[in-house]
């Protein structure tokens, strides 16, 4: 019987850009479902009934939820086929601490440069920059996180990036200036055909980021 | 050459106590060192640059950092004795997402009990309790959430267990009463050598507790 996978997904999300880009590096055929986070799906929420977030992945009727795990499910289930995770114990604990490092750090950073004005935003800015100066730190002169190939931290970073337009346009800075190594990075990455048919627009980003604060009420 | 392991800690953490009784079920022999956090020493400062924080797990000069960071590595690189993670990829992902699902809720509900009055405390109260009725539905009749034998999950849970009678002082109630299976389920695990020696007494932690409050000015 054929695997049957399903992803239930937002297109904007992050979390759920890593699940498409490690389903596509693995090369499993699977059914994506956009959900309408005003109105979720029966399904979703009925896969995650903990926390009615995306994604969900769907395999053979049973649910993974949240996005690390689904990545680690992913490369643990096809793991025939572009290993995400390095082999080494320690490598793959690095690994783990700077995944979990950018979900601690990330998306709340983010959240606040497009979110928020004056001093906050400022804070947030300066906060970021440095985030992306420590992991081009960790980056090194290697051309992927993951070594020579892309790896688990690459296919969890690299969806921010879809955002970074959206950063740049509501904070009012220059991420390339500042972190010219690691755009060089994001690029490097967007060479490679499953990341770039998982990522999104960032002009999509954007006038998502714009519907967001004017719902929001936010100038 | 014998493998040099050091475990930068902090007595009534929780975190620390999953390395410990990791630590312990897989027989390995370690050096502890007590951290006084108001005053870190050079290693801890060098070996967590990032955080800051214990447990810091240093395998031969080389540090692992966060708690689940740690489980994991002693996991992969002593695998030869008590496996913590089932070999399943799916029921890896469920112990992941539960173990994520703890680390999301119960530290911040803790504090909320211990620390706060009134509607604020109520709150975080019946939170827990919801929390714990969730697990002991995941545990099912399992004896550990491990299955027949102690697991992932069952080592990242029971520190809290350790807490319990600070909160229950603090917040003037009885989680024995509320949540009598997961409560068995704390004494099942307290028969296993490598839990009850890795443990603190909850006396002792509700005496930190009381200092810790005295220090923050609360009532």
């Amino acid at each position: 019987m054929a695997d049957e996978v399903i992803l239930l997904d937002f297109w904007p999300s992050m979390f759920g850009m890593r699940c498409r880009i490690a389903l596509a590096a693995k090369g499993v055929k699977y059914e994506y479902k956009d959900e309408d986070l005003r109105n979720k799906s029966e399904l979703l929420l009925k896969m995650n009934p903990i926390h009615k977030k995306i994604p969900v992945l769907v395999h053979n009727g049973k649910p993974v939820c949240e996005s690390l795990v689904i990545l680690q499910y992913i490369d643990e289930t096809w793991s025939d086929k572009c290993p995400l995770l390095p082999s080494d114990p320690y490598q793959r604990a690095q690994a783990r601490f700077w995944v979990d490092y950018v979900d601690k750090k990330f998306y709340e950073l983010g959240r606040k440069v497009w979110s928020t004005k004056g001093e906050e935003q400022e804070t947030a800015k300066k906060e970021m920059i440095e985030s992306l100066k420590l992991l081009e730190g960790e980056l090194g002169d290697k051309p992927f996180f993951g070594g020579e190939k892309l790896g688990f931290l690459d296919v969890a970073i690299v969806p921010f990036s879809t955002w970074f337009y959206a950063y740049e346009m509501c904070g009012n800075f220059s991420l390339e200036a500042e972190c010219p190594k690691f755009m060089a990075w994001t690029k490097r990455c967007m060479e490679i055909e499953s990341v770039s048919k998982s990522l999104v627009d960032p002009h999509k980003v954007y006038g998502f980021v714009l519907q967001l604060k004017k719902a929001f009420g936010i100038e």
